[in-house]
């Protein structure tokens, strides 16, 4: 059996715009690298952190890749086995690209492919989200499922737990600006109503139910047409500079669909080529510059086979 | 041309359990029966209605059919055309089963074969909403869309109107019950809560996004998974007689799931064969005729053409 490894996992977009709480998709490009070693001493420890700029904690207990790979070794019943992690963090920290699910699900499949891949991808699932309730105060699914099993992903439902794989239409990419301003997950949340209208409720599940239809049949001015969200957005983006113009460049530039990606303060747009993405994210930085925000931009196919071997 | 015609058109089943408003699906029975005469004498008349027990208005104004067939003829131009209509009700009236819109449906279609299937199906339901809207008070599209298009069909959007058609599982069957008990539409509107929690919210769109996927994947499981209702069921289920006892019913006797066609009363399982279906509808009406209701009850196959001419 190896000793050592090392693993990607994938950065993801949650929500997808119409899909508060349920759906989600991966990416090729940011993600989180983990390096992970078998020792002889008992214990999961994380030995180094790096791009972190200190940030993340390197203590077991407080860090979502340990605590996970700690639930995940006691599952299988084999605490004895000794861990050591390096986490490479090579995307953002709370940018709304599921950073947190993407070091947790590293760790979590290099884990399980040191122990013989005993789980399937889905039967992760749950030990990711363990992490994620250390990372966000409650144990979300829509990072870690597509970052665990590539493409989109439904969650149908939380109790039980239903994960459904949705298809991915071809080429299609992700355009993805970070702009440079802190929204924490947790304040991000309490910008959303807890009692809404049924109306509006009707209007967004129609909109999910499209967009599901859409990347079904193929058809990506279906899903850009369900890309809207009357709950969420409408207070969300308040939180994100310039979030309109942002998403007239989108559109305007040739957008399947353009939305904030999680909580914030990221934001997407769904392309049908890496061209129209590219020209999208070199648009919408140039808007922030003019704005004075710095900013990232990622553009990657949709990630289909989830985390993998480097 | 064609001078006379007789036609059916399908009951439907709104709402499919968590696609309030935005679901529906036909049967092959019951629907109504519509027998149109092209006259030199222009107007649209009413001659007949058979089976309604004189419910139904015979005024062309009030009537649901002719005013549709009026709208229709309006606009492609032809309102020179004398109509003569006999529609035969050949199922309960306010019976959840979408009855006013199967008499509209089918004089729509026929009308429109009578005058060179001028339009198509899609393009056919913005004049049946119209009878809608004179039957029900506002123009809904889950009855008269799938009625229309035959199959499962989902409403992603009312404005602008946006209509999917989604795949039908082989040999889906319906086992419809109707308990003779008087659930106007209206009313069983009222029972509706207009505020409602997000994270209900979330759980129903979870599920209308499920039942979609398990269409698609012609994943039976999955559709019955999703047939879960958190929002309108528990107040619109207190107006049906006996509805916990007949949902075990359908259930313990291998219903892929159960719930209340459209406002009610009826209620629907859908069943892998028509064997399955027939038995639940027997068990249900029995324990129907045990509470003093009387009942009937239709099992066919889900009905995948629309109206068809007879």
């Amino acid at each position: 059996m190896k000793k050592q490894i090392k693993v990607f996992a994938p950065a993801t977009v949650a929500n997808v715009v119409c899909g508060f709480d349920v759906l989600g998709f991966a990416v090729n490009e940011p993600g989180d690298e983990v390096e992970m070693t078998l020792t002889d001493q008992p214990g999961v420890k994380i030995v180094q952190i790096t791009g972190d700029n200190g940030k993340l904690p390197l203590e077991s207990h407080k860090n979502t890749v340990s605590v996970s790979v700690q639930h995940y070794l006691k599952h299988i019943n084999r605490e004895d086995v000794g861990v050591e992690i390096t986490l490479h963090k090579k995307m953002p920290i709370g940018s709304g690209l599921g950073s947190s699910s993407a070091s947790t699900v590293a760790g979590l499949f290099a884990i399980n492919q040191l122990m013989g891949s005993r789980l399937t991808a889905k039967e992760l699932i749950p030990f990711a989200m363990k992490g994620e309730e250390l990372a966000c105060g409650y144990g979300h699914a829509d990072n870690v499922a597509p970052a665990l099993m590539g493409g989109f992903v439904l969650i149908r439902s939380y109790d039980p737990l239903d994960i459904i794989s949705l298809p991915v239409p071809t080429n299609l990419h992700a355009a993805i600006v970070y702009p440079e301003v802190d929204v924490p997950t947790k304040d991000a949340r309490q910008m959303i109503r807890t009692k809404i209208q049924l109306k509006d409720a009707v209007t967004q599940w129609g909109n999910v139910a499209g967009l599901v239809s859409g990347l079904f049949l193929d058809d990506l001015d279906l899903v850009g047409r369900s890309m809207k969200d009357v709950l969420v957005e409408p207070f969300r983006s308040i939180l994100i500079p310039g979030f309109e113009e942002l998403r007239n460049i989108a559109i305007e530039n040739g957008a399947v669909g353009f939305g904030i990606s999680g909580s914030g303060p990221s934001v997407f747009a769904l392309t049908k080529d890496s061209l129209t993405a590219r020209k999208i994210t070199d648009l919408q930085q140039a808007h922030l510059t003019k704005m004075k925000i710095n900013s990232s931009a990622f553009v990657s196919a949709v990630n289909t086979e989830g985390p993998k071997l480097l």
